[in-house]
C-alpha cells in the first residue's frame, strides 16, 4: 500500500472509503510534477532541437506547477472548501491534457517526451475521476452559487 | 514603476499594451500568497482561538498555494497555453473569494484576518479583470473545444 | 523501474551511472512532501490535541516546502549549479531530521505522526547520501570559494 | 507601510522589533521569485540567443524555487525551527549570488537580465542580513549540535 494511502486512512477527517482514489490521484500528480519538470529540463538540454521544443518547455513548466498545487490541496482533508479543490482539479485536468498533447508531438524523436505524455494522460485520467466524484457529491455547487465569474 | 512591469516591457513576447494589467495582478498575487501564508501562521499562534480558526488556517494555506501557481503562470509570456492560464485564474478568483469571506468572519477580533480579507479582495478583483480580458480575446475557447470535463 | 528513473536515463545530460541515486532521492522527496503536508493537516484536524501539535504543524509545513523545492532542483540536470543544489540539499536534510524528531514525539498517540517520522528519516537518509556524493565530487567547493556567508 | 509588515506587527508571535527586516526580505524574495521566473521565460523567448541563455534559464528557474520556499518559511513566526530557516536562507543567498552573476553576463545585451541581476543582488543582501541576525542570536547552533552532515 502507498504511504500516502496509509496516511489518509489514519487521518481524523479523510473519508475512509475514498482514500484509494485520493492516493491514486496524489501518486499520479507527484509523478506528473516531477516528470514534467524533468521533461522541460531535458528539452532545454537538446542542442539541436531547442527552438522546436520551446512550447514544450513552457507548457511542461506550467503543468508541473499546476500539478504541485493540486496535490497540495488534495493532501488535505480538514475543513476542505470543495469549490476551490474542484476549480483547481479542473485546471489540472486541462494542463495535463494540453501538456500530454504537446509532448505527444515530440514522442517519436524524444523518449522523455513519450514518457511525459503517458504520465500526463494517467494524471489527467485520475484527476478527472476525482473531479467527477466531487461534482457528483454536489457540495461545491452550493458554495459557488453566488460567484460571478466571467 | 514596479520591477516586474519593467521586466514585462523588456520581454521579447509580452504584449506591451497589457504589461500594467499583468504586473498589477502579479503584485496582488504575491502579496496575497504571503499574507495568506502569514495569516494561517498567525491563526496557528492563537492559543485561545485555535479551534475556531481551523477552517481559516486550511483555506489560507490553500489560497497561498493557488496564488503562487497562478503568479508563476502569469509571469511567463512565451508560448502561453491560454486555456491553462484561464482555468488557473478561475481557480484563483474562487480561492481568493472564499478565503476573503472566511477571513472577514474573524476580522473584528483578529487584525491580521482583516488585512488578509482586504488583500484577498484586491487579488480577486485583479485576477478577475485579467480573466475577463483573456475570455474576451477568445483564444482559449478554441483550445478547450474538444475537452470533455464533467 | 520508477518513471522518473526512466526519464533520467533518457535525459540528454543526466549522469547515467547515478540515475538510480537521483530517482531514489526524488521518490523519497515527493513522498515526504505529501506526507508532511498531510501530517500538518491531520494534526490540524485533532480537536483535543491541537495546541500540543502546533509545533508539529509548523515544522511539517516547512518541511513540505523544503522537500518540494529540493525535488524541483534535483529533477533538473542541464547546466546545474552544484553549489545551489548542495546548499538546498543541506537545508532539506536538516528539515527532514528536525521534522522526523518532532513527529517521533507524537508517534505513540498519532499513527500519522509515526508514518511521517519514518518518511522523513528515509528522505533524510537519501538526501544525505546525495549530499555526500556531490561533496565528494568537489564541484561546488570551487564555486563557493569567494562567498562570504556569516 | 508594506502589507506584510502590517501583518507581522499584528501577528501573535512575530518579534515586533524585527518586522521591518523580515518584511524587507519578504518583499525582495517575492520580487526575486517573479523576476527570475520571468527572466527564464524571456530567455526562452529569444530565438537567436537561446543556446547561450540555457544556463541562465536553468539557474533562474532554480533561484525562483529557492526564493519561493525561503519566503514561505520567513512568512511564518509560530514555533519556528531556526536551524531550518538558517539553512534555507543560506541556500537562498547562494542561489541569488550565482543567479545574479549569471544574469550579469548577459546584462549588456538583454535588459531583463540586467534588471534580474539587480533584483538578485538586493535579495541576496537582505537575506544575508537576516542570516547574520539569526546566526548572531545563536538559537540554531544548539539545534544543529547533533547533526552529522558531510
Amino acid at each position: 500500500m502507498r504511504t500516502i494511502e496509509l496516511m489518509l486512512q489514519n487521518h481524523p477527517n479523510a473519508e475512509t472509503q475514498r482514500t484509494e482514489d485520493y492516493s491514486s490521484a496524489l501518486e499520479a500528480l507527484s509523478a506528473c510534477e516531477q516528470v514534467c519538470s524533468d521533461c522541460a529540463d531535458a528539452c532545454l538540454g537538446e542542442t539541436a532541437h531547442l527552438a522546436i521544443l520551446r512550447r514544450c518547455i513552457r507548457i511542461n513548466l506550467d503543468c508541473a506547477e499546476v500539478c504541485a498545487t493540486t496535490a497540495r490541496l488534495l493532501s488535505r482533508h480538514t475543513e476542505t472548501a470543495s469549490a476551490i479543490v474542484h476549480a483547481q482539479l479542473h485546471a489540472c485536468v486541462l494542463a495535463c491534457q494540453i501538456c500530454g498533447d504537446e509532448c505527444e508531438m515530440h514522442a517519436d524523436i524524444h523518449n522523455y517526451c513519450r514518457i511525459c505524455a503517458e504520465t500526463c494522460r494517467l494524471c489527467q485520467k485520475r484527476c478527472n475521476y476525482l473531479l467527477g466524484m466531487i461534482s457528483a457529491s454536489g457540495v461545491e455547487s452550493d458554495e459557488e452559487e453566488d460567484l460571478t465569474l466571467p
